[in-house]
């Protein structure tokens, strides 16, 4: 049985398949009009990571774009337990999505559809490989494009428009880094390609206040930070300041806190990661142990799930 | 045989399917980054519309998102005749897609995903629908969320970045209208959500002249306009000079030339489709019998199709 499922597992229309089964409606206006909105939790050691501070947000998230959740917070609990033991892994990587859904009348009227949700685990994701502590992303400013503004689609209701990551991605390739960083409209820093970034700016460290996802990584970290003494905080970041920082990092639920250790081509302070860096990456990974954020997976399927 | 595709026939991974049955993978980024282009072309009294032009535009922005394309445009075309010929329908709306696919090394990277290529056929969709030749659109200018701009989503490359436009469409209803009309941030009108839109500014007919689709329906009737003397062209329309032209419309694929008749509750001219409007909408008819523009379906399955 696990090893159908060892590449991951998918709850579609109520039923739990292999991951590389798993396939949704051409129709569903999730896909042909990215009607949707996502959250991604982590399992690390056996355990999820914040649960239910994900689940509020994704319930949150499909509230402001008026979708109606087909299963409540308790339901996806079972649901994602249940994911998770089947793939029988540690560590997962574990997406919930709720799509506008397929059309009941033929009506294009969205108001007049009915929500799906979907979800699935697979091993865990690393944006950046951590298996050499000393490695780090090679980011790029972007110069081709800029993110979409707040005033076009919400970054904070975690979407799939990802047309203008994309094009940073391949921009950075094109110049011989591995991760871009979006500017908005007024030349400030926003964040990368499925990660918010951090700066170290004289003795405060800053992530941006608008115009980006308001990460769980990146509010752990703003938490760990204080909790260390630092002066952490959100702020107006401009290209200038980031270029000046002594050092900087990205943050992201598929892989932690991860160095940028050069950007556009140009060391980060040493060109290695800085000591807060390495600081908030040890604490980061120690409150996987943490009590108040952790939930151990029912492996046993013994809890009270109503599957 | 033809009872099982009356809802609509696609092509899913080489297989001829319902389109009811249709589904795609959902660990493909044409779902889970919207990292995806398609066309839509008609067919309509037994004819594909402009059906070359369609195909070039779709391979010319496959080819800007840096996809391949699995299938040739004889393929393509020999798989468009097969669904609507499964459908055996005289009117079609036609969905042509190229996606970013599925990781075939777990890699991020987009660079090593094998694109692919979806296709289906249902019946004709209308925006608005035209039983009653004195209908419009209640169209409104939405207050609440501007056009994604260019130097984020290029919209020349037709794309699922719909937030925008259902923020738009959401508004619409919220205000009593039934279509929404975007703005960019330097309060010029753009599109609405699936429609390009003209304006009669005085003696001239305009349509956006960026910001928006280029669209095959919005060529058609530059074309058809120039045709009758009209003076018709892309031009940059102010939300003022939008708000006092004498007609208004929108055009689309999936509909044609459609009157809007009131903008944010006040009638457009006297309420009612306008003259130049009522002969564009008479002249996009018409040219669907031009030999020029039409490719007859092939619907004995006797041409030479590669399937």
């Amino acid at each position: 049985m696990i090893e159908r499922f060892a590449a991951g597992a998918a709850y579609i229309d109520g039923e739990t398949v292999p991951v590389g089964e798993a396939r949704i409606p051409i129709t569903d206006l999730g896909f042909s009009r990215s009607d949707v909105t996502y959250d991604v939790v982590a399992v690390w050691g056996g355990a999820f990571f914040r649960l239910d501070d994900h689940l509020q947000r994704f319930e949150r998230n499909c509230g402001r774009l008026r979708m109606t959740l087909p299963v409540d917070r308790d339901g996806m609990k079972a649901i994602l337990h249940e994911l998770v033991r089947r793939c029988g892994i540690r560590q997962s990587y574990v997406d919930v999505i709720c799509t506008r859904g397929v059309s009941r009348t033929g009506s294009r009227d969205p108001r007049t559809f009915e929500n799906r949700f979907y979800a699935y685990a697979i091993p865990y994701v690393w944006i950046l490989r951590q298996d050499d502590p000393g490695a780090g992303m090679d980011a790029v400013i972007a110069k081709t494009v800029r993110r979409i503004p707040t005033d076009s689609v919400d970054p904070t209701v975690k979407n799939f428009h990802w047309g203008d990551l994309t094009r940073g991605q391949f921009e950075a390739y094109d110049r011989g880094g591995s991760h871009p960083v979006l500017l908005d409209y007024n030349g400030n820093v926003t964040e990368g390609s499925g990660y918010n970034v951090f700066a170290m700016v004289g003795d405060r460290l800053l992530t941006p206040e608008s115009g980006t996802l308001e990460g769980i990584t990146r509010r752990t970290v703003l938490e760990l930070a204080t909790a260390e003494g630092i002066k952490a905080e959100p702020a107006t970041i401009s290209e200038e300041a980031f270029r000046g920082a002594s050092e900087l990092f990205a943050t992201s639920t598929a892989g932690g806190v991860m160095p940028i250790t050069s950007l556009d081509g140009r060391p980060v302070g040493a060109g290695r990661p800085g000591p807060v860096t390495t600081l908030l990456r040890n604490r980061y990974w120690q409150a996987h142990e943490d009590p108040r954020y952790i939930t151990p997976v029912d492996y046993d399927n013994t809890g009270d799930r109503r599957l």
